[in-house]
């Protein structure tokens, strides 16, 4: 007999958690529309010279190959590792058939070729959401952005977030006003953002011993540059330095112009942290990253930015974007194991019918679909066995109430599973009622 | 710059027909739930023994590895060609988890390693249905997976279709009388089930030089073993053969029991087909295949059995199961490309928020709040160009209404965009009423 093993880092969930995450998928797709984000899928597999294109490596990516090939001069596909790269090739090769501003959202799985690890997903997925425009994206879009970002974020009801902020400007204008040359931005940024990982000393040693500043540049550096505040306190961000460079006052001007347009409600859960940059270099603008502040530990929930370019690697064309994305599975992962969110039952079935003999299976299966005519799911025990093994079935899958259809009193009854309550109804109106009504379960 | 290459076999839709899609999915998912079924979901790849264990051919497989590796040796995922293998392997390793009969329902893509070739898709949408017991399954189970799978094709509202059933009792009690020996009967009802792709004569010759049947014998079989009829006259299938066996009139009572259980408005769609195996051995009942009259080149819509076994080569237990499957990508396909269902717009919006100046963007952002509190997908346009060139963008997206807030007149107005007929409204809830009573769009 083969053995079941588990494939590390390949997450499967049981029906009841399942169903949860699908409710929120499903809610948080209501979110994205509401914000004017249409559904897009991509297939699995990418060329992997579009993969590569973006500077990841190799070692990231499973290559797919018919396993009856043994050459490896063969591989020319792999799964994609995430939708960023995808969805680039899938603007660029449909350019013509959207509009713009286009707005997508994407749910899927991605995948990242690592040696199995504990605690290491190779397979999770992401939710996300982008604007893309032709040649200049308006800064409002920054602002949609957010927005429905936390607005999804929010569906989780998982308590409270806090979302960063910064733009990429800012620190660079920091960069600028300290002479540093340009050639030795990129490997400044990165050892900045490191900060909450490594603390300042870390920083500076980085600095120092690494990207190659002096020891009082790179100290003037963090301490310029290494700020966190409140979004009601970014006019105070805007006078902090003296004699602050033109790119950096564009940098606060554009995070106040974003800002601006965010809802209230929302403004309390974001700060800006000049120090965020996400270690990628093609973000030109806004950079944001989720936290959970009661589980630190967990990182970042999802993050994203401004890119001034999207298909110029296909493309004679200009389309800059702005978008954002939810690592799914992780946070699925922190709910399960935390209890944060109650799980649903493992059945979506909200009604069952029981069975007393074979003979009634037909009336038993007609009454059924006129419950489901109603929108309520309802199954039929398929076997007259004790009806109080057929109640403990019910029980058993979380279904909220069993419907009895005694046949020598021709009466119709209903037990609500979670009170114990047993009764009468009328008819198939009054049970749907009944049901509908019940507020106990999903 | 990179060349964007259609990676053949691997279809990517439009965002209005990924749309169209999503709704059809949805509205799916809605009707299997209606039925109890739950959604499970699992990793697309499994062990490369796990999908062998099936008998499946290797070049069917897509094989998964890190593309860092070039050791074959290392190689041992791969992506699943179906969900019943993922299902059986799910329900062999979490079995003391779930509640049996287990009913569960599982929309995912699998993949077949083929090479590329003209019309043949390597990664499509399955959506599965299956009801497992332990030890023994009851007929009813049997009906239940008819019933939703043909409510489940009545959703695609494409037209009128046909489900072919038949119960492999049937064929083998046929067999059986015709004093074939055992070991010729698995290659016999392949032959039989080729009938409506060779013809008679093709059959004969299959069973007289494949087989090994005398050609009167083959000839006799396909006299007795291919035949169709209404599920109206099932009565007069019982009678047909004279001198019938104990299998063969068992496989006929099993089929009018299942039938007996169908709704009377679905039992016009469904014809027995004594010749319908599906090539699979594994079936050992009901076998079942949808077609779609209209479009016969089309071939199979999807199609589905009952098993004896589902776990025994995990496990030393007992887990018959009946289940049935759309091939969703296919159908998606044939729907686009003869324009079956129309496409719904490329955005989900609603309502298209007008922009007049930028000063403009505070307010018109918290009045797009407004409406999408309400359940209205709503954009602003995000920069203050010419309000035609804004008109424009939503008609091409579809967004049926565009709303004017003119800062000159304080007064609010919408446009509707199929009628071109434009009239103030006083507040948010005139406005909700009047979109949300649209008729128009999507």
């Amino acid at each position: 007999m083969a053995k079941i093993q588990n494939i590390s880092g390949f997450p499967e969930w049981l029906p009841e958690q399942r169903r949860l995450e699908v409710s929120l998928i499903d809610r948080i797709r209501t979110i994205f529309e509401s914000y004017g984000f249409t559904p897009i899928e991509t297939p699995a597999v990418e060329l992997v010279r579009t993969l590569q294109a973006k500077g990841v490596v190799d070692k990231e990516l499973f290559a797919v190959k018919r396993l009856a090939s043994h050459d490896d001069a063969e591989i020319e596909l792999a799964l994609h590792f995430d939708l960023t790269v995808p969805f680039a090739r899938y603007v660029a090769q449909h350019l013509s058939a959207l509009t713009f501003p286009f707005k997508r959202y994407q749910v899927q799985k991605v995948w990242r070729g690592d040696r199995p690890q504990k605690g290491r997903f190779r397979e999770f997925y992401q939710l996300d959401i982008d604007i893309v425009a032709r040649d200049t994206l308006p800064i409002a879009c920054d602002a949609e952005v957010i927005i429905a970002f936390c607005r999804a974020l929010q569906a989780f009801e998982i308590g409270p977030f806090v979302l960063r902020v910064n733009n990429k400007k800012i620190v660079l204008g920091i960069l600028e006003r300290l002479e540093i040359p340009s050639t030795q931005w990129q490997a400044s940024v990165t050892a900045i953002d490191k900060f909450d990982k490594i603390g300042e000393a870390g920083v500076l040693d980085e600095l120092s011993s690494f990207v190659g500043l002096s020891r009082s540049i790179a100290a003037r550096l963090i301490k310029d540059a290494i700020f966190s505040c409140r979004v009601s306190e970014l006019a105070s961000l805007e006078t902090r330095l003296e004699s602050s460079n033109a790119l950096f006052r564009q940098g606060v001007q554009e995070l106040r112009e974003v800002i601006e347009l965010v809802p209230p409600d929302l403004q309390p859960s974001i700060e800006v942290h000049t120090n965020l940059v996400r270690g990628l270099d093609y973000y030109t603008g806004l950079i944001l990253e989720a936290h959970l502040p009661q589980y630190p530990e967990f990182g970042s929930v999802g993050g994203g930015g401004r890119y001034d370019d999207l298909v110029s690697e296909y493309l004679n064309k200009k389309v800059p974007g702005v978008g954002a994305s939810i690592g799914l599975t992780r946070l699925m992962d922190l709910i399960f194991s935390e209890a944060l969110v109650p799980l649903p039952s493992p059945s979506p079935s909200r009604v069952l019918i029981t069975l007393y003999s074979e003979e009634q299976l037909v009336s038993a299966f007609a009454y059924a679909e006129e419950l489901r005519a109603h929108a309520l799911p309802t199954e039929v025990y398929p076997r007259p066995i004790k009806l109080g093994k057929q109640i403990e079935y019910a029980a058993r899958k979380g279904i909220p109430f069993v419907v009895f259809l005694n046949p020598e009193s021709a009466q119709i009854e209903v037990k609500d599973i979670t009170t114990g309550e047993q009764r009468p109804v009328s008819g198939v109106d009054e049970l749907v009622a009944l049901v509908l009504d019940d507020k106990h379960s999903l």
